[in-house]
């Protein structure tokens, strides 16, 4: 199933895609899709109601898409996650998941307008699997127990100021909790629909031109691996986000690719997790 | 004023101190003390409501002390920000704040047990002042705007897990979001009645035996200057909070303070904030 969420910014309804090409109000199952929803059964209901024809078919044409989960309790990050971003950024493969947060208020819709902060000279574009929690995580005994607690997956955009990441103090999370920072979806996919989380490729342009074209097969720290691993230092909740890392071509890497500017339009695009574009703007 | 959230964990109400040594319900004001409640004005409407007598006398002895708000969007801290804690650290003074965040889950109450997370070998405790923020604060002009959109303070304890913070793979978060690791509270204290910032005594001791007794006189960046500096790099919100760093004396500086074991209790007092007593125990 593919979950969305309709409407304007903060007044979103939660919808469903049918499946067949078109869109079904949710709701009569729930009033969004956080996590109350998702540790309720409330995909399982869903299904049952679509099944069951109790779903009023809407037309979402020309409306705007938020990202496809309500805010976030918490967004956790892994850093250097991809074989080819460490090595393009000139880091050694890490020991163990890099893990920072980013503030949950810069979560977007995949299509809104991302702000370069004042002052910013180095805001850069990652593309990335993210990972929606359904259902509490704490001290989970093996790799193997994370598929019961994921929800589903959504495409992630971990806009990120690399000076500020990497030249003011030390730790990532100044560089990483800017407005608009965290374009996400268009759809929260189950994980059913999405298949193995390990093979999904994901694609960036910037104003047309080829960024990144990577896929989750290198990642360093697989999902499942990384789900089970942050439980081991937090609990993870029911609708909290897990950003779970850039492929090479951003453009702090070892490359010719500008930051990004004003105007610029970066469009980035999962399998079977759909497409974002957002225009550049600054704030 | 003086405000208090009392009652079950998850069920707290929200009370407010009469000044004279009693406790009033706010129950007529608001359902909670929650971003929503500070950014309406609603310190002083409680206020008018006190003055007014409209609102019911409670006794609040042997009820549980929750934390003085409700779970924060964000929690932001600050490191090495004290002169003598920077010191015992080994640390040089940072040029400008270090930042990191917390999960927000980690917010108990003042006086709840504090678990010591599986496998961890070197929690540790850290006696701040905590910052509440009550409107919005984006790309402030000058630390001078920062008091008004300060809703208060309360005392915290940034509990952190020092291996996982230094030993782990670089960024600090993976020591500080564990499970219970922010004690907050007594109260939620209104900048009139708190006074200078820069002027409050913070003590912890460990078993009885003194081990922080620092002052915030000593902070290298102060409040106002921080809540400025923040809003460069994101949007604080009402109900944020933000942890303003420790002073010297915790088990992680030179000294022969061990970590924290089970059955130990921490109390940390603050003047003009209050005191917190957390028994501690293992996850």
């Amino acid at each position: 199933m593919k979950f969305l969420r309709i409407g304007p910014a903060g007044a979103e309804r939660p919808v469903l895609a049918d499946g067949a090409g078109g869109y079904v109000d949710l709701g009569p199952v729930t009033a969004d899709i956080d996590g109350a929803f998702l540790a309720s059964e409330g995909p399982a209901r869903a299904a049952a109601a679509l099944a069951g024809g109790r779903l009023p078919r809407i037309d979402v044409a020309g409306l705007r898409v938020g990202a496809p989960i309500a805010r976030p309790g918490k967004i956790v990050c892994i850093g250097l996650n991809y074989s080819d971003h460490a090595e393009e950024t000139g880091s050694p493969h890490p020991e163990e998941p890099v893990v920072f947060m980013k503030a949950p208020g810069t979560v977007v819709g995949p299509d809104d307008t991302v702000l370069i902060p004042r002052g910013s000279e180095k805001t850069d574009y990652e593309a990335e699997l993210g990972v929606v929690i359904g259902a509490p995580a704490r001290y989970l005994d093996s790799p193997r127990e994370a598929a019961a607690v994921i929800a589903g997956y959504a495409l992630s955009n971990d806009v990120s100021e690399r000076a500020w990441q990497h030249e003011r103090g030390g730790t990532w999370d100044k560089g990483k909790s800017g407005e608009t920072f965290n374009p996400l979806g268009p759809w929260l996919v189950t994980p059913d629909e999405l298949g193995d989380p390990q093979a999904i490729g994901l694609r960036t342009r910037v104003n047309g031109e080829p960024r990144q074209d990577g896929n989750t097969a290198r990642m360093l720290f697989g999902v499942h691996h990384l789900v089970w691993y942050l439980s081991q230092f937090m609990v993870l909740e029911p609708g909290d986000l897990v950003n779970t890392g850039t492929p090479a071509g951003v453009a702090f890497g070892a490359n010719d690719f500008p930051y990004l500017a004003e105007g610029d339009v970066v469009e980035i695009e999962g399998d079977r997790l759909g497409r974002q574009r957002q225009v550049i703007g600054r704030a």
